[in-house]
């Protein structure tokens, strides 16, 4: 166990007094703030790196080691001792979001007023909310610049956002596999999910927190979304027709279909295993968050939203990505060249549509590793 | 009203002794075929075009004049009166499949052994059990060679299973929008759907028909299905980002989460409007047969299979359909090219994605009319 990898999640918790400003109108409080950080903060506090995590991830970013117990990371290619980003270098800093069911202030979490979860009289929130709250944990540390700012995804939402509110604040930026504002098959896959999981008879206007959990509904979500972070090539590659020859025996209805083909049987699994590990009203709050996403909201125009930006900006995207296009990484990336601004744009050849940054790959390693550099 | 639109659906009854033999081994009936039939036989009984349905539309194919009311049919712009498929001059033909509700015999017909609907001792059936059970009514209809057999996605797989079963009995073939085996993507879209059903609490194994309904697993399909009809492109024309008004009476909920979008009430719309008219068995079991489906199935290969078609073939694809892309269109034509078919291939550009087939479309109606005189 290297010194560099630290053990423990942390705790910041501010807005004791209620007036935290969401984008909503509503003020809000107490946050909690769940974090962790890896590698060690310089003296002066310029080699911190904020990498901020998608939907249904969380702060562990690199793997940990306690005592011999290692727990993965989920971007271990790109973050930790040696890797792009050396540990041994950066300050890696990765918070959950909030209404998030990681440590972070979310729906599951406690409401002080009533002493039970709040469900769904949790507040609307933004992506312009979830990186205010970033923001404070920044300050919290001491920072005052960060490095870079990197994220996928909805991570990348948030990435544009930090670019455009607090221009002094980063250095550099990457924007993966995302968007400035969400497409309407992205929306429309993720009302979907919600729909499916309001309709399960276990979802109880939000509370079920004491009782049986949306299983189904959640486990239905899952399964949409994950066909749309693998491109038709990843799925013909990983399953093509390939059948599953037991029968799970959970599933004795299916199988009176016949053979279960592998796709079905790993979709299943993805389902049931995402249920175990995810709170239903954060996968609700945080998609529609997500759906709602629009980089020009209040702003002019996307030229006018991005024209504050300062900071150098790499846009990634791959080539199969079906759900964010790298059309819709162009997109930033021609405004931002309108603009003059330092922009440099990759899309990398990829089978594996969405899901292709969180899986290891050669070129997106070298080219975050030299974009630091750089 | 003209005497060539036939104004009601008719009934063939077969196998009453029970002996269809189903691919499955297993042998079934007796079945009854629903089916309509526009224009007229000619005394050779030479002009006859079989219409096939795709998974959710009915034997309706062209409109129809009750009195003054008019019931639309659902491939007006191609069959009809001076359409492409001119019903003036040719006789054509729609049956709904087996397995159907649609009054072909399905899990939703009464089983005469129970009396009570068959529910999920229906059978398991095959697009080619489907092909097979055509070919009787056709039988019926003492027409020895159809002149055209067409169709889309399902109805395209089951034009294949045509020129392959009976390369004597039709003189040409349009296959739209299809493939000659399901794709892991489809498969996988369709999986969560049948999940989605069954997951309901009023499934109840199939025996919901005295009780509710799995309303919301079925809307639920239905809108997972709706989005892959559309493409990108469509969703972005026909959508955007688009926010609608008025929330939804029955979908309180919902507003809690702020504005919903146009897309969101579209599908939402979509699937209510679903639940009315469609049965939730025989959207598992069609469905199911559908990602089955392989034409090369107790056949060598693609090539072996194809070899025995003697019948001109005609495939067409749409550029925006990711659902079933233009590239498994052509692998078929390039199986056929290789055997030295007569086989044409046209990839129509269109934005409507998988839907356009079912959408007014200029060229593709010029297409096939020129393909009749051909």
């Amino acid at each position: 166990m290297t010194k560099n990898i630290p053990s423990t999640i942390k705790y910041y918790v501010f807005s004791k007094d209620k007036d935290f400003q969401l984008d909503s109108g509503l003020k809000f409080g107490p946050i909690t703030v769940a974090y962790e950080t890896f590698g060690e903060l310089n003296e002066n506090k310029d080699n911190a790196v904020l990498v901020i995590h998608a939907l249904t991830a969380n702060t562990h970013v690199c793997s940990h080691y306690d005592k011999d117990r290692k727990t993965e990371g989920w971007w271990d290619n790109i973050a930790g001792p040696n890797k792009p980003i050396d540990t041994k270098k950066y300050f890696v800093i990765c918070s959950n979001y909030l209404g998030g069911c990681y440590g972070t202030t979310g729906p599951s979490s406690i409401n002080p007023d009533t002493g039970r979860p709040f469900g769904l009289d949790f507040p609307i929130i933004t992506v312009r909310d979830m990186v205010k709250v970033q923001k404070k944990l920044i300050d919290h540390l001491g920072i005052k610049k960060l490095k870079l700012v990197l994220g996928g995804s909805l991570g990348g939402m948030q990435v544009l956002e930090w670019s455009v509110l607090y221009p002094d604040s980063l250095e550099r930026a990457i924007v993966i596999a995302s968007a400035y504002k969400t497409s309407p098959q992205v929306i429309a896959f993720g009302e979907v999910g919600r729909y499916a999981i309001m309709s399960d008879d276990n979802f109880n206007n939000g509370n079920y927190y004491n009782s049986k959990l949306p299983e189904k509904g959640l486990s239905i979500a899952r399964m949409i979304a994950h066909i749309t972070y693998l491109s038709k090539e990843a799925m013909e590659l990983k399953f093509g027709r390939d059948i599953k020859g037991e029968i799970l025996e959970t599933d004795k209805l299916h199988g009176i279909f016949g053979p279960m083909f592998q796709v079905e049987s790993y979709l299943r699994y993805q389902g049931q295993k995402f249920v175990q590990r995810f709170d239903a009203n954060t996968y609700i709050y945080i998609t529609k968050a997500m759906d709602m996403y629009d980089l020009t909201k209040d702003r002019e125009n996307i030229s006018h939203a991005l024209s504050s930006v300062k900071c150098k900006m790499l846009v990634v995207s791959f080539t199969s990505d079906w759900h964010f296009r790298p059309s819709e990484s162009w997109e930033i990336v021609k405004v931002m060249m309108n603009l003059k601004k330092e922009v440099s744009y990759v899309n990398i050849d990829s089978d594996y549509g969405h899901d292709a940054f969180l899986i290891k790959n050669d070129e997106m390693e070298k080219i975050i590793a030299s974009y630091l550099k750089f």
